[in-house]
């Protein structure tokens, strides 16, 4: 079964596991730690500890959705209501917090919350210490060209500004430059194929870069390596940025990286020839598909993703250095099929 | 094996439920839900749910101890600490309130807790609605006469004057009788021995005899009925009380309620003959031994308890309705066994 490591953060990291589970692949999510909002922010302030929204995020996606683990990933994904102190606060967030302060290890707690979920594959984060995200950011003075310097994933996530430029620091320690988590870093080196996007570009997809030995692995592995594309521009991020704007940004951000496929939804791309202009100078296809859902432009449809996915995974050069779907294509999962 | 219904809450309970488990017997916890103070209390004002922390406290005493439910019953028993908004919550009762809001029925959502926690036996609530006790107190005006309402389990169990007597009110809805939940009236019609107590008299032990239908269950069931009465009297609630005024403020809140056995710490009770005759009156017989922890004699040595509880259990009118160990005593249960 190929290997498929999937980076990312929030809804957009939530909807590639979802595509993922739909295909006969080991999905191991690689999440960031830089969030600083809701919930997440006031539990990461409160206890110091690593903000655990999107962790959650992530296992809520690869969680048994059969009666094993029922009613755990309702339990985790449920939010209290009211005015009080819990109020906002999903319950797998406390959990999380508490699984992190008894076990210590990050990794291990994660795993255990993986077993209470019955999921399917794996959570890490992609560093076992708490990280803060900066940017630069222009537009934001009368003077286009004064560049200013904002600090939080909230504030660079709703700025009204133009990102040009994300920075990522270690929130505690002396050192200020992030490590990434070992077996993050492990499992990117041994993956078949490396996922990247969708989600918040300069606070979601591109901190992974950011992270030195993570950007390493991710510029040596072998493993095939697959972009996808969101289907509209975020405000605030990625406001009026083209396909291929993306793609610049990445590049800027990783000069090294050379990417296999980039999936775009067809009917988000206007000029094709530029995105696969684009996609070449990375050393890779454009698969341009339809995937965004049936009457919501802006949402993915996990199946029509899953279908694209599973074709870039095996074009041109498509390999299972681990045996056992080379040159056959990736397996469909069967119907209520799990591993 | 023989069915053993422990009523009670807090501290109490968790020492009685420690003893049940070193029998072979099958222990359910039948758990105080008027708790107004700590961490409990400040989630059932928040979210209007049951207090679950006596809940908590029951699930963890019978939590697997072993390698299968780690690290859960030490995350179920965390605090958080700091002084936020998390500060002093056990996890465990942040994990009960999601369940409870999630499942809605109290009986499941335990269950389902006890599943995550591999329990030996079952934690009911005695009411599926939270309770508010309030106390009839004297001592707390210059007039001894003067008789105080004293409202909420805090306030009763920390108040200066005397108790003299406690009600039960259902917190919610309008009708004010508490009503029982109903597996718990059949866990004590059904069982072949019931205790009652150690734990705070008024607000922990007595309160199980106010619910009318578990009033009524405890009155009728053919169980063998044993008392365990306290090591020392707490300040605020019984200072100053006896042995065997316990006894009688128990029958003043039970007329019809009988006794088979009353198993009291001998270093504890002063004039043993005054406590043969209350345990008389009840129709039962005291059992005097040496129960308290050594070197804390305010705590139970779980062990010694376990061993008096089994033969209170079995003196005198020794009866296993539902099988294997009429006649034979109750077993030890071997060391590492579970069921």
């Amino acid at each position: 079964m190929l290997r498929a490591v999937a980076l990312g953060g929030g809804h957009g990291l939530q909807i590639t596991l979802a595509a993922l589970r739909r295909l006969a692949v080991h999905p191991t999510a690689v999440v960031t730690v830089a969030d600083d909002g809701g919930s997440s922010g006031r539990l990461r302030r409160e206890l110091e500890l690593l903000p655990p929204g999107d962790l959650r995020k992530a296992l809520a996606a690869l969680a048994d959705d059969g009666m094993g683990a029922a009613p755990w990933s309702e339990v985790f994904e449920h939010r209290f209501g009211g005015d009080g102190a819990l109020a906002g606060h999903a319950v797998g967030n406390l959990l999380l917090a508490g699984l992190l302060e008894v076990i210590g290890d990050p990794v291990a707690a994660l795993d255990q919350a993986g077993v209470l979920l019955g999921i399917d594959g794996r959570v890490l984060p992609m560093s076992t210490e708490p990280l803060d995200i900066e940017a630069d950011v222009t537009g934001l003075d009368e003077d286009p060209a004064v560049i200013r310097r904002i600090r939080g994933q909230v504030a660079v996530a709703t700025t009204p500004g133009r990102v040009k430029r994300v920075r990522l620091h270690n929130a505690t320690g002396p050192n200020r430059t992030p490590t990434a988590t070992p077996e993050a870093v492990k499992a990117v080196r041994g993956a078949d194929v490396v996922l990247l996007g969708p989600g918040s570009w300069f606070t979601s997809v591109l901190p992974h870069l950011l992270v030195p030995e993570l950007h390493e692995a991710l510029v040596e592995t072998a493993a095939r390596k697959v972009v996808v594309l969101n289907l509209v521009p975020q405000p605030g991020e990625t406001a009026g940025f083209s396909p291929e704007q993306h793609l610049h940004v990445l590049s800027e951000h990783a000069p090294r990286l050379r990417v296999d496929a980039v999936v775009a939804d067809v009917d988000s791309v206007a000029t094709p020839d530029r995105l696969r202009t684009a996609a070449a100078s990375l050393g890779g296809t454009a698969h341009l598909r339809r995937v965004a859902a049936a009457g919501a432009p802006e949402r993915h449809d996990p199946e029509a993703l899953a279908r694209a996915l599973s074709e870039a995974f095996t074009a041109a050069g498509a390999h299972g250095r681990h045996g056992d779907s080379g040159g056959r294509g990736v397996a469909r999962r069967a119907e209520g099929e799990e591993d």
